[in-house]
């Protein structure tokens, strides 16, 4: 059923096509290991399954692969960035390091960002700022899927944040998740199998729970962390709603209904009140606060005792957020990445139609 | 069952109690108001409800009335404030104003604070930032209740988060949620009542699931927003996590399992790694990402757009956070506010004690 691909592999064929669309060397470069860093965390929906989503917005005109991305606004601690329709994989990161720029002249930084599209996992933006001893956070907003509580209309994306945390002789903290029940990688993942999604992860178009893994397909909706209002599905609506108004209300970009959808087959929305996706990233210097040895041998103490904290039955120990996701990375740097049949068959077919191999 | 009570007549009783205690007069006036602002806003687990808690830790030693609150560490972005022991009532608003005064100088203000105690509701110091076009942001860490994600250990405690974000015609979206399915308050409310809550808020000590209001007096937990990992509590275990770190990590107060208790009977943690209880809270003016009135009318067309989205069966409306607490005010403001007889009973006994009338 998989195949396995070399990172290496993987990066030449992606870095290809990139350069195929007309991005700069170093754009192809860093979209590529934007894309990658999610087939290498093992979050499969981000990574080289999208390449043929971002083909399809390239050629429908709404990617500009050889974008003018600049500061448009700022002041000491904050800037807006307008993407100028180019690869989120390559705005993002522009817009993370001006935020890390930021945080290093003035402790913190800031930065919203307006006319981008789809940046691949938030988690690789928020991560950026651990090398410099910062704190790092990245969100996204995204295509409508999501019903606010008590509604049964598309008004949210999953919108997802990402927070880093940098350690010492500890692997840093680094959360990264949907603000809804389940991300939809994880639905498209059931869809695969055609097996059935558990209640509370979507509903369908009358507000129905429902345990069909392809809902949306007709009509339903996901639902907010929370998945009810008895559970806190206010919470869920409240995160993705903070998302979606630091990301695209404080930037300009398009906000809540009006985001521009990611499958290019479906027309943009009507009367869109800015430009593009929207994102947003801060970068805080932990020396900042205290002195970063300090800091980092403190995130040590807590990590270790929250991975020793007494195990629920059946469970043999406590995760810290990012346990997976390197755990997962180890394995697939060293034995390739695995990618399903029907995914090879399009990268192939994408490859020979832009005379690039896989 | 109720008895209702001006808020006037509330605020004079709290205040003298306060002045009582040995709180300066301006102490004694913000401390209230922050803490009747619960009451007002239909929070009724953390107004005047907690009086008597706050007087037990004042009676213990672990409240100091009056604190030499300061800066010890900033940057032109970030401070750290120590708060001397003192009520979090009054630490928080001073810490809150260090970020507001930062974000009128560099665009954004973040504030992390040591050595205080619990601070009301987080949503009033966030909607601090909010008459200066500003977006107010407040967390606080509290007393370890809550198991991590497969683990039966309470780690951390209910953590909120407060985001409150200025409109123009419209009323401002303000959201304030424990990191928790359900916040402690609403397990109060189903214990006085006698009745279950759901499956989903609370386990046994052994991690079973359990419908028990009383299961925490039995060294039960508190869980995650999510409830279980299917239905995402890994993210709500992330969220609280996250604010611990922002909160205590960052500032140098004690964290996770080791934050100091609210009830005055519970021994303090052994070897705690830090001093009293941590908050964090940023201001971040929005023309610092674009022209004010460009923000506050996309706001406008934010909530009401999202107010407009098609109900649910059953629903009338839509509601945007900050909706339901806002209501709730102008009417308390108008009748009163409803004390339950026991609660009265309590603060009468308060008022015997200490020589003040209700």
């Amino acid at each position: 059923m998989y195949e396995h691909y070399s990172y290496e592999r993987l990066t030449q064929f992606t870095k290809d096509i990139f350069l195929f669309m007309g991005c700069s060397t170093a754009d192809a470069e860093i979209a590529t290991k934007v894309l990658l860093s999610a087939d290498v965390r093992g979050i499969d929906s981000h990574g080289v399954a999208r390449l043929a989503g971002y083909i399809r917005l390239w050629e429908a005109g709404r990617i500009n692969a050889t974008p003018d991305i600049r500061v448009v606004h700022e002041t000491p601690s904050t800037a807006v960035v307008d993407g100028d329709a180019g690869l989120g994989l390559v705005v993002a990161p522009f817009a993370m390091q001006v935020a890390i720029d930021k945080a290093k002249n003035v402790g913190t930084g800031w930065v919203s960002v307006r006319n981008s599209n789809h940046f691949g996992i938030a988690g690789y933006h928020a991560m950026m700022a651990l090398e410099h001893d910062m704190i790092g956070m990245a969100m996204t907003n995204a295509s409508a899927l999501v019903a606010p509580t008590f509604s049964i209309e598309r008004m949210l994306g999953t919108n997802p944040i990402a927070v880093a945390i940098p350690a010492s002789e500890q692997p840093p903290f680094v959360a990264d998740f949907a603000t809804t029940t389940a991300a939809n990688g994880k639905l498209e993942i059931q869809q695969r199998k055609n097996e059935d999604v558990p209640i509370g992860w979507v509903q369908d178009k009358e507000g129905n729970d429902s345990t069909d893994a392809h809902a949306l397909k007709h009509g339903g909706l996901m639902l907010p962390l929370g998945s009810d209002r008895e559970h806190g599905s206010h919470k869920g609506y409240a995160l993705g709603s903070i998302v979606d108004i630091f990301s695209a209300v404080l930037s300009g970009a398009s906000y809540g209904p009006w985001a521009p959808p990611f499958p290019a087959y479906v027309p943009m929305p009507e009367n869109m009140p800015g430009k593009g996706l929207g994102h947003f990233f801060g970068a805080m210097r932990v020396d900042a606060f205290r002195p970063a040895e300090d800091f980092k041998s403190h995130m040590d103490n807590w990590i270790s005792r929250f991975r020793a904290s007494t195990p629920a039955p059946g469970h043999e120990n406590v995760l810290i957020p990012g346990d997976p996701e390197r755990v997962m990375e180890a394995i697939r740097m060293k034995d390739g990445i695995p990618i399903p049949e029907s995914l090879v068959h399009e990268l192939n077919e994408i490859g020979k139609k832009f005379g690039v191999g896989l």
